[in-house]
């Protein structure tokens, strides 16, 4: 279990994804050591992280320079870095040169989610699966309507998390950010 | 309608009240112009400033003297600083010296809950109400059981506020703290 | 104050609007006594009972007839039935017979919320507000756009409201669907 | 991954924890296959489940044999039989009739949460982590309470969630009653 405040960070990245919703993606991915994984916008690596530790490879992909060194310096530190491979280029492009894999987290789409959404289609496993975690309103209609249009039964869930600050007088809630995360599995 | 930054502030007093809870509150009161309504813990002056529009009579309460300034303040800005008076003092003394009412709203009670709310169904007039703005946990608790003694039948509604912001890509939604309200009917 | 359980209710008439996001829209609306209402998709009628009481006339519109029936019941019970026209027919065909209005009440627009809102537009007074409770995350975004398409700023805030159950050993919260409310001013 | 409607229910047990709960609780114990797990009250046997194929052993516990029943076939069916040993008693008589563990979760505890949380102390192993989900609002003042008292450093997490519904117009949020989850690690 890593806590946010473990991971590195820089102002011009964003994440890492929280701890709740990382212990959440991680539950539904059903990773397991077998699996390939695609982290698409990684940001600041939270989830590639926790993926390095329990799949058989990650691909972390950001367009942005920084956010593949601040990624690259969680996993030193917290994960495992043999098992990833930095691909600095958009979704779109990354994908292109990557084979097949079994679980592809889309953290960050730029306004590319449907053609990466096209292109993780064409290349994930029989029994893969796709999870979304959508900080803006709008991503998670736009995830839900490309993947029926692509099939999939998608499966949306809101969460809202607080958290306590135990202060001398009693416990005072502070407010997480809504997340919401887009899943789908291949069939 | 008030929005939250039309009030001024000052660092060291907590509030005002958001808006979506004070409009929560002031149905909830169904105050109207005939009411006495004390503030007790009135801090910024978000509920007596609205209430001071309603009401016949809001005693605003506070020992902070920064927070009767700025309550003062306020009241002057938005509301109707002729029905308000002002008393700076904490909530059990303040009451002793107040005769009946017909609201009470309970913001800030310091560690005194019990004995505000002994003195508060002491003086509340039949079919008053009680309206208590949770911030702690622990607050809760003990508002639902005080009252429960005292023979009143609380009831409790817990608020998770997020609002948008429109950005470019899309909205975003940003949270704020959860607050509960607490409130009861006199009988 | 109204209880959600005040209203008379019936299977196949959504609502009413739940009494946290009533007080919300009251409070957001700026609802005073010369204003004149309309209400597209009034359903069970809990949104026309309020605003009959503040507003200077509400106009109750639903394509279903068996939600105007309802609406009608509760405005007798509730409401002030003397300040209301029904209108049976859908939003589009219903506003093309209003004259100006100042606040739209959008609850329920089928699948025209955009030349709804279209027309609403061309009616809607100088400092006119438009009100969409959505239950649907699609609405959300459509709301949104559609505002923007239009020239207005809109805003958006999302309520979660749980409502306590005091029992024997506690109190135990009781989660209501989220709702959000978006909103406009015309300038 | 398991999904809630996998569980075989019954009417007078309580349970299975929810899926992001379950999630969030693996997430949080940072269970190994070394560890030995109490589950107290432990009801349709969520967690007994989801701990059975994680850690080296679990003792389910729960005073009413219905609960006791129905976790069995739960782990029949979904967990690791083997791994389990069930007690159908109260949590403090169960806790007296075991060693050391390296985990308690605490979803049930009758009224007697501080002497249960006496004794998970006391036979607690170093480094032992402590996590107690929450549904009534006094279970999470009286479990952060205890656990200062004893020395630990409580911390409390809530959490709501909401169901997307994919329906034919959109998607609509189904909320999940909010749930708290307090915890503690041993030093």
């Amino acid at each position: 279990m890593l806590n946010d405040d473990e991971f590195i960070k820089t102002c011009d990245v964003p994440g890492p994804t929280k701890e709740e919703i990382r212990a959440i993606l991680l539950y539904k991915s059903n990773v397991c050591h077998e699996d390939i994984v695609v982290d698409i916008g990684c940001g600041t690596g939270g989830l590639s992280v926790e993926f390095s530790l329990k799949a058989e490879k990650v691909y972390s992909i950001d367009k942005n320079p920084e956010a593949i060194n601040i990624c690259k310096k969680n996993l030193e530190k917290l994960g495992n870095l043999d098992k990833v491979s930095f691909i600095e280029n958009d979704g779109v492009n990354a994908l292109k040169n990557i084979n097949t894999f079994d679980i592809a987290l889309i953290g960050g789409s730029g306004r590319d989610l449907e053609p990466i959404l096209d292109l993780v289609d064409s290349k994930l496993n029989h029994e893969g699966r796709i999870l979304i975690p959508c900080i803006l309103v709008d991503t998670k209609v736009d995830a839900v309507n490309k993947l029926k249009s692509l099939g999939y039964n998608p499966k949306i869930v809101e969460v809202n998390v607080s958290k306590g600050r135990v202060i001398d007088r009693g416990i005072m809630m502070i407010a997480r950010n809504p997340i919401a995360i887009v899943y789908a599995k291949k069939r």
